[in-house]
């Protein structure tokens, strides 16, 4: 890294600029582009490196530093890759024809469209054990640290994460199902990658057990808004993904009303708000983060 | 654990019965049988805890011990499990149709025959996870040595491992390649688990880096033979496998055909001897194991 991660003058905004940048020189060094033949490399650049929102690894960062952590820190923008690189693989995953069988996301043709569907799963499965690799050797985590990173990481996308969660959701989304199984499936698909990104940011920080618990109610709420701002979105164009690819699932906002997914959406991010202030002592600049990206995306609904 | 891996008076051949008895018991608890519905787990369990050959953890296993490590090492199981959950992950995701298309594994349907292919996709995620977990928290290794092992498998598996070798054989497999082509896929289909095994065992065992890159060597050796093994068993019948999955492809048997292949086999044989005694300064139980193991297969040829 030749740059701090924090540069204190910048603007909010301009900050986040620049975070984002150093994200995306990061990632294309740690994804390296293989020969002309490679298209598992290529296929693994194409799904990580797409421009994307970058929440997951911003909010890594954010809070890291929020918990106290040095602006510095040698390993946390690999720790925050490592995030991005599972959340690009369960996307290129989520696509596949024999999931949800997306054509767009981010706006271009989906990896499989691209490469192939073989490609896809196995730029997939290599952008997840990269992850894993990353975490393992970031610079200046203690080693026990790393390893809980590793577990935490592991425990995001298994059996009881994301893997559970796109089951769920493929296996169950057409059944009539109640408030509670959707919002399961939503803590599953979204909340928990949000937990371990948090989690690992607390480590990076070396932040204590309570703060970690309070971290895990911030993911919990975190995740839930993010899925119902999700479900609000689809069916409306410029998303940059497949227009009403939830028809016919029964999503929260199927079985409440659009104003009650906005209303509750509203009291997660309070909830998330109060245990974040809790965590952190002071509101800080992960919390400006969130507030101003949800309002904006919220605005796109008026 | 509640027995010792090692009983000093078994002979050979009921040491191995009940290592892989302990094998089969620990995957059984590293990977629980979830509800019902839960198909997932159902997919992971039968993909790792059906019958099966048991060559990478009990390799691991019977190296650690040849260099030196405690019979009763708490972790050394565990370490074991991870190596034979990746191996089955491979396998499952080797076998689905828009890869291999295969429909027959272990005398067995394939997992995605069973279980659909979207089960079978996420299942060998699951199981590519847990094994990342398993690795960052066994017991009675040090942090750092954790780490080092998660680095060692994420390798094995990513663009330069089992991912690229997969790739290569299902994309250059039907065009004519030649031996250094064909060599090349091998190591990166088979030989870098093996590497991964050889190197985990090492690890736990806290050898020296000499010895580690000894053991590499016989990785390379290993995996080739493993490799050429397999390439005669294809057209067999009683594999357990479809038959000729291979035809069409360029393998070495194609190319050099059988004799020659077998001469080959045997010199990798001796090689992986070679470097495997000069790495533990005697012959050992890993070895005795190998050769009784090639033996008993190369028998079936005759």
């Amino acid at each position: 890294m030749t740059a701090s991660i924090q540069d204190p003058i910048a603007a909010p905004e301009e900050e986040l600029a620049s975070l984002k940048q150093m994200l995306q020189r990061r990632l294309d060094q740690l994804i390296p582009a293989g020969g002309e033949r490679d298209l598992v490399s290529a296929a693994m650049r194409d799904g990580a490196l797409a421009p994307g929102k970058r929440i997951r690894p911003l909010l890594l960062i954010l809070t890291a530093r929020d918990l106290g952590c040095d602006d510095d820190h040698p390993g946390l923008l690999d720790l925050a890759c490592a995030v991005e690189m599972v959340h690009a693989a369960s996307l290129m995953l989520d696509d596949i024809p024999c999931m949800d069988d997306a054509q767009l996301r981010r706006g271009r043709p989906t990896v499989h469209r691209q490469f192939g569907e073989h490609v896809a799963i196995l730029a997939a499965v290599a952008l997840l054990s990269n992850a894993f690799g990353v975490v393992a050797a970031a610079e200046g985590v203690a080693s026990d640290s790393r390893n809980d990173a590793v577990a935490e990481l592991s425990a995001a996308v298994g059996m009881q994460g994301l893997v559970q969660g796109q089951f769920l959701d493929l296996n169950e989304g057409e059944a009539t199902r109640n408030e509670d199984d959707i919002a399961n499936t939503n803590e599953l698909k979204t909340s928990m990658l949000f937990s371990a990104t948090l989690q690992i940011a607390a480590i990076a920080a070396e932040a204590s057990p309570m703060v970690r618990q309070r971290l895990r109610h911030v993911a919990k709420d975190l995740g839930q808004a993010f899925q119902l701002l999700d479900d609000l979105a689809d069916g409306q164009t410029g998303t940059g993904k497949d227009i009403d690819q939830d028809l016919g699932k029964s999503t929260l906002v199927a079985t409440l009303g659009v104003e009650a997914v906005h209303r509750r959406l509203r009291e997660h991010l309070e909830s998330a708000d109060d245990h974040f202030q809790r965590a952190c002592g002071q509101r800080g600049a992960t919390q400006r983060f969130m507030h101003a990206w949800f309002d904006q995306q919220l605005a796109k609904f008026h």
